[in-house]
């Protein structure tokens, strides 16, 4: 939580913003709107806020180039969610680690810790593990025998990474997030379910982030594969087998089920479960709780369990609410269809109700 | 687990209840009412358990005021279930936490532990943490930098507590809970999610208990917050910037995206998402697997995805018992009235079928 | 992931395999069908991956007793799975566990530890607690005070076992599980919602396993009990005085709320949530993401939430995609009705459309 103090001209270089006001006005930090005092800047990045801008006392606003009437000082960009980014980034830079194994960690005296990792306090690294240059594993950290991390991945307390796990670089694995555990293998064999041992491992590739507590399971044979960019929230379970493709999305307490395969760019919303084995395309994106078996066609919009079109499902729900009222319609037309049968001086028509 | 003794006198006085039978008589626990054997004492806190209670060989009952017509020596109490509680701390103090730091405990030289608090074994406490009076800290808890914890908390191990979180009085953090890892927000840049810096934080007010591998993100500003006296169960995914109002329960498994606000008293069964944005009333609550979006008004009792009325699902549900039946139905409306119009010489009215 | 050549006269007799090939021909691995060499040994289990079987480069295959048209080396095995299953651990024996204390864990002076049991690093052991013989704790776990764990089991990194938590023999529980964290307890004094002590245990009875970051939690009287060799996958919750009975499989995410019974036997797919106080009987199979409430008779196959028999819900989905052309056919069938009986003179029969 540093904070410096930029002038709005620094700033407007950083960013390659046009800059309408004083480039010699001092912001000490960034903050929403609502809350921004006239010694910070705040920022723009959907015009729904508009009016919340209009008002904020931020000292300076970051807002999409062709923005017009919003008073005070304003730094015009191009891509203002970007650009948002790099501001926080220069406002909150990352807390330098120590480089260097802290007193109380105990490495095997085999591993191999690159001399710029830091390595902090009571974390353990087994036999033959490599640590790799400007990793930082945080406290309390447990890296199995055999585990690879790559270039300046970060790794958050209490993560258990089993002997094996290949981490790319710039990896976040964040707290209690457990990789290379045995995947769910059993055969029952009459009286018990026997396990089957699961030998084979892990990889995650670079730039993937995976969240809080989250665990992905060791593969039976082969490698369970996280591709590059990929991004992870708390309390997933992915299992066995399973390739997530890269750039995809998987929101909080998501599950997919062993040896299934997500493509490229997936968007899956919270509690969404995958069945195993299942197919999911590129791009498919799927509402919160959606339960997906079987194939899903690329760039398909999915909700509801078992999954279905979105729109389609949407539809099934209005039609849902009207379903008690549909069966007293049906039942009214019923007596008016017999009750007009029988003035007809007829008994009914042949085939009956039909049930 | 410490037992001690106390005679019924002892117990009437310190649950202020009114006892039927001899004050000298020793009882040396507290059981169910089947379990309970003569030197135990039980509870009727629930009318459908009588008959249990009736034949409980149990030494003695606590038991509502107005209980009549059971045998043996009774605690009358005008609010069972409170006294009930009561009842358990006398038998089950909590174990007395040696104040003082474990010499295997890793504490920043400028954190300041409260001497009446308890660190426990391999712990790590960073720069800047204050830790209140009579907190304890059990073993293999990792404090973060600049984290607070007021008075009396309780965190167990392998709890993770980020940068800078805030943690009330009298809190209780069960094991392996992570508060304060980053929340969940990218921005695609065209090729890429680039990481929103979250540079927010969770605060947690006086009396919130947060069940095992919770997980309660920091805000992207700002602050995550969960309100006095809420408790939260095992497995619990919070997003950033969420805040959960006052005197709330959310059962295991709930998952609430970023950025929703519930109310205070809110009642969330297992397994329950939030949408982001979310909006939920004061006293809202929700049957498992809820999924919730948009805003719920205050009072309402939800079920379903998405999220119903109650009462509204329930017959949605028995209504959906009958669809396959209702389709029948229709199909044979729908020939019976195609007959009567061909009878009545006509080849059917004009709209046809509707579709 | 020792590994180690055989040649496959010696797997044929370890396995109790018919050998139709050379004896002496040496494999050094296991590989599935599609990326086994010359020099591994694969297995044809599912019947549906006969091709892949046949166009192989494995030098040996694992098959059924009467496979019949494969070319090559074939072991041929009556039970095939668990003969895959005995050829993975020939392959891949575990790790021997150095037996003995390491330095830095820290185990209190009253704590019993069997000479044969290893305790990994930075791991804690609480006075009064029990170490059976052969049992490995990895790295950085906490045993709490007055635990038992049985014979030959295996506790990985961040598994908390809080205060008289029971664990049998060969148990496994997975990095970062909590067994014995207080159960989900309150009652409303009218202002706040005070804690019911939870003074129960649990017990892990033999031959199960417990997944990545599941909970399990302690009794308010008595004990949450796991029967024998029953396996439990990631991010599972279980309530208080929950019992699952031998031999059942709970897939990931699944969340058995307080008090509930579930069979021997049962199967829960991914996701399913059971509610407090419900009873599934044996033999139950639940599909993923299945609410189960009260009580399900053993053996039925149930699916959806609520729960209903699997084939009835699979009718209901198909139902449901017809809904919304359903209400347009029944807004026909009145149109027409209604057309009909004005034909006839009449403004339609006595009791309207029912609503």
């Amino acid at each position: 939580m540093v904070r410096a103090g930029f002038t709005l001209g620094e700033l407007a270089e950083a960013l390659q913003a046009r800059l309408d006001g004083d480039p010699a006005r001092v912001v000490v930090g960034v903050a929403p709107l609502d809350s921004a005092g006239p010694d910070e800047i705040s920022f723009l990045t959907d015009p729904r806020y508009r009016d919340a801008a209009r008002s904020s006392r931020a000292g300076a606003l970051l807002v999409p180039a062709d923005t017009a009437d919003l008073p005070g000082a304003l730094l015009r960009c191009v891509a203002p969610q970007q650009a948002l980014i790099d501001l926080l980034r220069l406002f909150h830079p990352p807390a330098p680690a120590p480089a260097g194994v802290d007193r109380t960690a105990v490495v095997a005296a085999d591993a191999r810790v690159d001399p710029t990792a830091a390595v902090g306090p009571l974390s353990v690294v087994e036999a033959g593990a490599v640590i790799g240059p400007g990793v930082r594993l945080h406290a309390l950290v447990h890296v199995g025998p055999g585990v690879e991390i790559g270039e300046a991945t970060v790794v958050y307390p209490h993560v258990s990474l089993r002997d094996g796990v290949r981490v790319g670089r710039r990896v976040v694995i964040h707290a209690g997030a457990v990789l290379g555990a045995d995947g769910f293998g059993f055969a029952f064999d009459g009286s018990a379910h026997r396990k089957i041992p699961q030998v084979g491992g892990v990889v995650i590739e670079d730039d993937v982030e995976i969240g809080a507590n989250t665990t992905i399971d060791r593969a039976t044979f082969g490698d369970t594969i996280i591709r590059r960019g990929t991004k992870i929230d708390n309390l997933v379970q992915i299992g066995h087998n399973v390739e997530v493709g890269a750039h995809s999305l998987l929101a909080a307490q998501v599950g997919v089920a062993g040896s299934s395969r997500l493509g490229r760019g997936v968007v899956l919303a919270g509690q969404v479960g995958v069945s195993h084995h299942a197919t999911v395309g590129d791009g498919v994106v799927a509402g919160g709780q959606t339960g997906i078996r079987g194939e899903v066609e690329a760039g398909a919009r999915i909700w509801g369990t078992p999954a279905r079109p979105a729109s389609e499902l949407k539809r099934i729900v209005v039609a849902e609410g009207r379903l008690p009222e549909l069966l007293r319609r049906v039942r009214a037309l019923e007596q008016q269809l017999e009750q007009l049968a029988a003035r007809l001086g007829d008994a009914g028509p042949a085939g009956g109700r039909g049930d």
